[in-house]
């Protein structure tokens, strides 16, 4: 029998295990800084708690199923609506602002592409109960914060922001009609990925006035405040200020070089309410690493509490890509501390004992499991890339003493065995 | 509208996730100190991963259903399965012996019983390709030491040793039907949690000799190795030298006094071949902590590789009940380092450029999201149970200074802006 894994669902093998937890690593450690407490909820829940906002389209999306006690169940797609509810329940008694974050493994059912997954794990950041543009800010830092942690630098990637509603007000200036309207925010989308003479054909045929189709065009290369508000000004809208200010509070912090604007910014329409944003590699060719913003009504919407919210969610798959690109994937490190090798049997109650006192130290210890010639035992120390191997034998034994090896430089040394433990210690931690 | 979670399934607020984490902490590094290393695999995998070991009635306990594609798939109810698969599918290139770990959330859809969940996560040690005894100590010695590292000694814990080839033997050297050799596992299986008196009943019943259950009893009570081989002599069973090494050997590692010997413990018949063990704590008055043994034939039944084994499951959730009766749940700790409060607007750029760099050192910072009062900004420091409170205002800025204050003792000083990074990191860390 050969069973395969699910199409689209990963087998994490040690070495893939491994940048999974140096990501996960980084992750819980850019948010503690933040103030922000990790949370989780259930991968399993109702049906209803996704259907109720997204409708029943979403189910297209979703593994669903119905379960043996006939209840309507959906692996989680997201995280946002087990946080709504988990924050609706307690919203009495959860000091705000709540900063919360989690590391969700989220499932969608969708149509298998190339090197498309069906499960990814997912960082969320969400800050709630707090409306001011501060709290956007303390979002889109945290999220560059993390790049940075990465060793990535704003030559590598760039955090690109908009506001939903300056978008929304300079499109209303323009007589747009609906299909038009939403013709320019596939245009948009577009931006940026190269398949430009497309979708501005695509413009053209909805009949959008030439005049318009230039704006937009002049409006996509914007990418800094000065340039926005004169555009801003021309087409007499009002500036947004959240968005003024979050640039500027994100450049006090000393992040202003990761900072552009981009109106091409669209995201979820139903979703967003203010400042959006998405992180991408700074030559555009993945997919977004991030993408966040502020959602005033959602909580509302799916919990039932009125509290103004703004967060973002962070895949691992982009980001693990983004990484091994840029050469940030961490090598491997030395698994074991110690290999304890042992000539005869007799030898075996010593290394037992001395490999117990070493663990209680807190080192990464080792031994052959059966009786076997020295040099065996040393080829599997090599192949676990230990870094000391201690030899215990009759004669050693006899003179209460142990041979230690330094499987690096290949010097040895013979200590008592009274001060091996602490010798051991000394050479691994400095 | 208002969705609660699945019955069964548990909402992790903060605190919960805390224990979760020092749960997931120490379970992580006792078994890297063993030379583990982790890994995981998908929690939905092919129905048939679970079907070709244990037949269509393990369906009934499955989250299983049939996916969009037309496959039938399950949620994991354990973890060996896909291990025997990932092992098999790289059974050339990995090194033996193999040690792996890993946490999986697993799922059974049992009926609803008071506290009883449908999910739970469980550390998985596994140690493969390894037959002699000394790979069970390791094994045993791993999960004894991770109840030491929760900081619980011999008297509150007891690891319970058998080997089911003597059980076998022993009940083959009386002549027993095969109902009567199952009432007596039951019975076993009964042992220690006080309702002795309806399984004797129920040997009597399936027409057990006296002598033969006058037998059991006097098995049921050894707890140590001499015993047991008087017993295993009068029977003229060979004894089990697998069971008396690894007796031995835990002993020359410094951990006899976990040790007890126990037949009563049965496990799954179909699964162990050799040497089995449960951890409990001393006063039997929860379920098993751990549990789990030799299965030497797995490995091959799921996976197709010939490959001896030995492993255990230890879940969290009675291990939580046990550390909670212990008192060793960790108290909450400070979760935010400094708060930073800001006296005007004009004070807010410093206090977020500070703020940056506090959190570069990696120090855990918070400070208020909108203009007000210092009074209610000092609350927010409170609840947060931050360490020490930072506040900038007009004069001091005007100084080059701030008032740094130690929110435990109340003691304040004024330093340097220029050192105050410095400082701070100083009185955080030491």
């Amino acid at each position: 029998m050969k069973t395969k894994a699910l199409p689209g669902f990963r087998d994490f093998y040690p070495a893939d295990l491994a940048l999974r937890t140096h990501i996960f690593r980084t992750w819980r450690a850019v948010a503690s800084r933040y103030g922000f407490e990790e949370y989780d909820g259930p991968p399993l829940e109702p049906l209803e708690l996704y259907t109720a906002k997204s409708g029943d389209e979403i189910v297209g999306q979703l593994y669903n199923f119905t379960d043996k006690g006939e209840r309507e169940i959906a692996l989680r797609p997201e995280m946002t609506p087990s946080l709504a509810r988990m924050v609706a329940a307690r919203s009495g008694e959860l000091r705000k602002p709540i900063r919360w974050f989690s590391i969700p493994q989220l499932f969608r059912y969708e149509r298998q592409q190339r090197g498309r997954l069906r499960e990814h794990f997912q960082l969320n950041c969400d800050l709630i109960g707090e409306p001011g543009p501060l709290a956007d800010t303390e979002i889109v830092a945290l999220a560059i914060d993390v790049m940075r942690e990465f060793g990535l630098s704003s030559s590598d990637v760039k955090v690109r922001l908009s506001d939903r509603r300056i978008l929304n007000a300079l499109l209303s200036s323009f007589a747009l009609t609906e299909v038009q309207a939403s013709g320019v925010y596939a245009w948009l989308d577009k931006q940026g990925r190269g398949d430009n003479a497309a979708s501005l054909h695509r413009l053209k045929e909805l009949g959008v006035d030439n005049e318009v189709t230039q704006f937009l065009q002049g409006m996509a290369k914007i990418k800094e405040l000065p340039a926005l508000q004169r555009l801003l000004a021309e087409r007499k809208v009002p500036a947004s200020a959240s968005l003024e200010e979050v640039v500027h509070t994100l450049g006090a912090m000393g992040l202003g070089d990761f900072v552009e604007i981009d109106l091409g910014v669209v995201r979820g329409l139903a979703y967003y309410t203010g400042v959006v944003f998405e992180l991408f590699d700074a030559g555009r060719t993945l997919r977004a690493v991030c993408g966040g913003g502020r959602y005033d009504s959602l909580l509302d919407a799916l919990g039932g509490v009125q509290m103004p919210a703004v967060g973002f969610g962070m895949g691992d798959v982009v980001l693990a890509e983004l990484l091994k690109d840029k050469g940030l994937v961490p090598g491997e490190i030395s698994s074991i501390d110690v290999f304890l090798a042992f000539i005869t049997q007799e030898d075996l109650p010593q290394v037992l004992s001395l490999g117990h006192k070493l663990r209680d130290a807190g080192l990464k210890v080792e031994y052959a499991l059966n009786p076997q010639a020295v040099g065996k035992q040393l080829k599997l120390a090599d192949a676990r890339q230990a870094r000391l191997a201690a030899v215990v034998g009759p004669d050693e034994r006899a003179r209460g003493e142990i041979v230690i090896k330094d499987l690096g430089t290949g010097s040895q040394e013979t200590v008592p065995i009274e001060s091996s433990v602490d010798m051991i210690k000394a050479r691994i931690h400095g």
